[in-house]
């Protein structure tokens, strides 16, 4: 009976700390299955059924998209093969005019609070001019040429002061939030540092106050490990927030995404592209989305030693409630090792 | 024409900063329908189609539950009005033996971290015997009464020295995370202060360092008003997370739910009530999430002129992406003071 039962079954639940976000995972292995019979509940290839004839994204049909921004067309006898293009309903606006100005700010509406105007650069890579194309479906080089689009997009966007982060995201599949199914991704440009990027730096300047060392330079992967190549290493990490959560880790000390060159943005591509097809294979094409979670755009010489440079990938497989919402604290009921073992195998 | 037009439709995008959580939302009209055409895709009352008859909740089931904690049967001719039990799947463990002991640590698992043993409880409030009836459908005693069950279980746990916090949360429907449709709510005892409670506490610290005063003993909900009763206010937030997203806050300064009495619970009773049957009628009986916001059990002197608990109402509209997941940013495309008046006038 032990030898056949999951390495699950006889773990008693744990809570973990991640020291790098500082948030609290509730592993609970008595509301499991097994890790190896997880599984999406609908695959994100019916969730976005739009046709190829409608999509403003494929080919032949860029009348129908914002204004483009630059288009990546290496070889002359295609027209593009990556457009960065304005996102058609942006959550912030271009425009640094004077009519943000004046809106009814906290104290107006009688609670306490700050407002800014809602300027920023909302962006769309279109990762390819085929409808029926994913990111992972693209060869390393390809996927490379794509993780060079952000990075060209971010240095023009750094240009601009009122700029203070750029997070780089891609839903895939209508529960992550995609709204077109051709495949894509998305660069929002903040006006502000957001929570977690501030709560992040905090907490490895606290780890680097304690040891000296930056915390993710440190991550000794051991049975977290699901592969690496010759400058990244991915993982499942020791407080993943999510089932299957992996993070891909530069084994350099970078504080930002955009330093990214050619000969890495293939490594980092061929990576990115397995990590994807592990979990596809794994867990029926499961929607997903990615997050690269890179530093403000100013960093100050003190902070550099410690602010290290990552990319997400989270599978969409557990919903959130009212515990999630209430504490910010997640309930991952697969324990990372397990998660680990299981994508190294597939 | 400007006169029949939505107010959001001439509104430029903002960044509001919630005073009470520190957390920025993205105001962006551009991506709204108007505020009063706001509806669930997918009613909840479709999503969880449990049968009464296979339904552990119901009565006459009860010997499928786990075991009973206490049970409400004011009226002698009824066997139960509402049942506390304990939930089958526990996300933590109730046993505090020594064998939670001994896990491998972050040290051993190569990444930095800290480990506690997943102890705590996590318990389920049937609030009624009836499969049909949801929470909105009693009557403001008996909801006070249910509110008057959290607080008795509040109460039994607080004497566990090793709890630290208590979070009391209803999921209804599916995509909300509730796994049964028949009305019950959930309380997890903690033994960490979960991340948003202790930002939270800063936050509310820093305004009380700044003016002498609570953050929500000053709210003046003015435009953002919902509706009043004797001891409670229901707004829709300032910088609310998400689309008509309502706090009942108390009007008196309280850190602890537990301290509620009769007469409150059943004031506060029916508004809840009266806000869930707005949500319901406005927006298509929408999956929702509610979540008492209360304070660490224990409470320094000095914190407790700024702790204030308060309820949050969550509707689900709007998913979830890698934006979200990346920033901890929200963006919401309904303006509060549109919601507000929206909810007023339904």
């Amino acid at each position: 009976m032990a030898s056949s039962s999951s390495p699950t079954e006889t773990r008693s639940p744990e809570l973990r700390k991640d020291p790098i976000n500082n948030r609290w995972v509730i592993f609970s292995p008595a509301r499991a299955k097994r890790p190896s019979d997880f599984k999406s509940k609908s695959s994100s290839e019916n969730q976005n059924s739009n046709s190829s004839s409608s999509c403003p994204f494929c080919f032949g049909n860029e009348h129908h998209c914002a204004p483009e921004i630059f288009r990546d067309s290496p070889d002359p006898n295609v027209d593009w093969k990556i457009r960065v293009i304005q996102n058609l309903y942006p959550a912030l606006s271009r425009d640094i005019g004077g009519e943000t100005e004046g809106h009814p700010d906290g104290e107006k509406s009688g609670f306490p609070g700050r407002v800014v105007p809602g300027v920023g650069f909302h962006d769309v890579v279109i990762e390819t001019p085929v409808h029926s194309v994913h990111l992972s479906d693209l060869g390393p080089t390809q996927v490379g040429e794509v993780l060079l689009a952000y990075k060209k997009r971010i240095e023009q966007i750094k240009e601009r002061d009122l700029i203070k982060y750029v997070q780089v995201f891609k839903n895939h599949g209508a529960s992550a939030g995609a709204s077109l199914s051709h495949s894509h991704s998305q660069i929002l440009a903040l006006p502000v540092i957001p929570p977690t990027v501030s709560g992040r730096l905090c907490s490895m300047k606290e780890y680097f106050d304690q040891t000296g060392k930056c915390g993710l330079c440190e991550v000794q992967p051991k049975d977290l490990l699901i592969d690496e190549t010759t400058y990244f290493t991915s993982i499942v990490p020791f407080a993943a927030t999510f089932p299957f959560e992996i993070w891909i880790i530069p084994q350099y000390h970078s504080s930002h995404f955009h330093d990214l060159d050619s000969e890495k943005a293939i490594d980092l591509g061929g990576l990115l592209k397995l990590m994807l097809r592990k979990l596809s294979m794994q867990l029926n094409n499961p929607p997903f989305n990615f997050m690269i979670h890179t530093s403000p755009l100013q960093v100050t010489d003190s902070q550099s030693p410690y602010s290290h440079w990552y990319l997400q990938i989270v599978p969409q497989l557990t919903g959130v409630g009212g515990f999630e919402i209430g504490t910010g604290c997640y309930i991952n009921p697969v324990f990372p090792d397990d998660a680990a073992k299981v994508l190294r195998e597939v």
